[in-house]
């Protein structure tokens, strides 16, 4: 059994991405959300996500919203309200359609300075209809990092209710709205670095001993820099960063093999979940190997073997953070 | 000879840091720099930086201004050409104090909106001076990323005059003024990431063949994410991203044994630049293991021994990069 913890449906029917325009556009009521068949969004996933992970073997894939896409920065609590039903909404179809190969993660109506019992009656709405886990934007704001940190308690009455339900939260921003830091090949990397620093800084998993959160993009530029941490945690008289692993968990989505090796090797494999990010940032194959970018099932079967190790990071450990998977 | 390509003087004495209050709480004319003198910088420097080079067995240290108090920030143009006169000739009295083992690297009077030729002026006082290269701040408002991209004309007239006086660039942004992003650990790992993928986007290298740029902190989380890179660039239609090897050098200041070897083998020799940022982001060592976080020549040598290919990192590199240092 291979479950991917981090797929995104990128290929959502066009229908849905227009009704984004149209939420732009409008001007005092909003507009309703698209109808979309059954079909279109199997179609949507058939030819792509789900053709990929079956010539990868990868058995099931947690599948949100696509990230970029998700709308935060627009300070409209209606706007992300209805947004985020409709991508929601289309992640739960495709698990209901196809429940053996997908399960949905739901994405919040986040906007800057909203209120966070929007938050909580969505993602509370969404795991009544099958969500097994939730991303949370650590900076609706797309670049300006305006809202409160991770660890603050504006989050608390959400953080209360994914410990109770059993939801692991994945740290991912959305599209950045700075001209100058490219979405994919910065903003994302560095929000989950920037989180990783908050959570040093600050209590939460002394408040929220149950509380599961992930870290995309194999933790941005925290595995490579766990020496930084370590030293900056010992100089800022903080408790030592290892702490951090009770309830942190990393993802694999690195692209090339000696990325994997050392995330392995730092972080340890109790504390990975195996991941593509697909169909995420990157398409193609390296030239000079022929192995997809993205293929990280290959990166860790080359250092892993079939081996009890990989069946940990790809079977395991996903079902311990996200236990709703078994239900 | 062991050459450090990246240190900080963050031990100024009293003075000059004062002197940044003094500027903060002035109006209409500003206060003179402080006089400080050959012994208050002496001391300032023997018993930190110097000795700790001694220690470790480093020959020579390539010394800029304290990274984080820049002052870019501050939209006053005023305030930033005394503030990096003062700071810079700090840095370029230590080199005169000790000439074997200090080498100056200047800080330039930037600050958001800043026209490049008052850069260009302060640049060439400083190379005249002896400085033997310069820290460019992609980001002078710490975090909004409002400046033009590296790759931008804006930059032009500056690279010309680093193109002509053969001084190479080191990516340094100063302190973080967003409250929940880490100056040291998240916003200078950022920077150093957004501007490689600028690099990427942009044909800096094509307008100036000549130009060398170094990405501090071992390169962000550049290096870690190296297939991300390449398959974003070939996505985005963009030439491969080793092209950049032949103009771009990381550094090595990556405090962890897997860290080192993973860069080593991701950006390979002839683009590295051996680099402890000391003292910087972190103090101490270790507990597992004793070694000072920072003391990346450890690493290196562990890695790779007493041998041609550490001489390359710690004195050809550095003399390919700074051919200023043999004038």
């Amino acid at each position: 059994m291979i479950i991917d913890c981090h797929g995104h449906f990128t290929t959502a029917p066009d229908a849905h991405e227009n009704y984004w325009t149209e939420l732009m556009e409008s001007s005092g009521s909003l507009p309703s959300a698209p109808i979309i068949s059954d079909d279109a969004i199997a179609e949507a996933l058939t030819g792509n996500q789900l053709r990929v992970a079956a010539q990868r073997g990868i058995d099931l894939t947690l599948l949100s919203p696509k990230a970029s896409a998700m709308g935060h920065h627009v300070p409209d609590g209606r706007i992300a309200r209805a947004w985020s039903e409709a991508a929601n909404d289309l992640v739960l179809r495709a698990a209901d359609l196809f429940p053996e190969a997908l399960a949905a993660v739901c994405q919040l109506p986040q906007y800057p300075g909203a209120e966070v019992g929007g938050l909580v009656d969505e993602l509370t709405r969404c795991v009544e209809a099958g969500a097994v886990g939730v991303n949370i934007n650590p900076d609706p704001s797309g670049g300006l990092w305006s809202s409160p940190a991770i660890t603050d308690r504006y989050w608390y009455p959400l953080f209360e209710v994914m410990s109770e339900l059993s939801i692991p939260g994945m740290i991912h921003v959305s599209g950045s709205c700075l001209e100058n830091v490219h979405t994919l090949g910065a903003f994302y990397l560095h929000a989950d670095t920037t989180v990783f620093m908050q959570m040093i800084m600050g209590d939460l998993f002394e408040e929220f001993p149950d509380l599961r959160i992930v870290i995309p993009h194999g933790g941005g530029a925290v595995p490579y820099h766990w020496g930084r941490f370590k030293g900056l945690a010992a100089r800022l008289e903080r408790p030592p960063i290892e702490n951090l692993l009770e309830n942190v968990y990393f993802d694999t989505a690195v692209y090339h093999q000696p990325g994997i090796d050392m995330l392995v090797e730092v972080v340890g494999l109790d504390n990975l979940l195996f991941s593509s990010e697909m169909l995420g940032a990157v398409r193609g194959a390296d030239p000079k190997t022929g192995i997809d970018y993205d293929n990280t099932l290959h990166y860790l079967k080359s250092l892993l073997g079939e081996s009890e190790s990989l069946e940990r990071v790809c079977a395991v450990n996903p079902r311990v953070v996200y236990p709703r998977l078994d239900a």
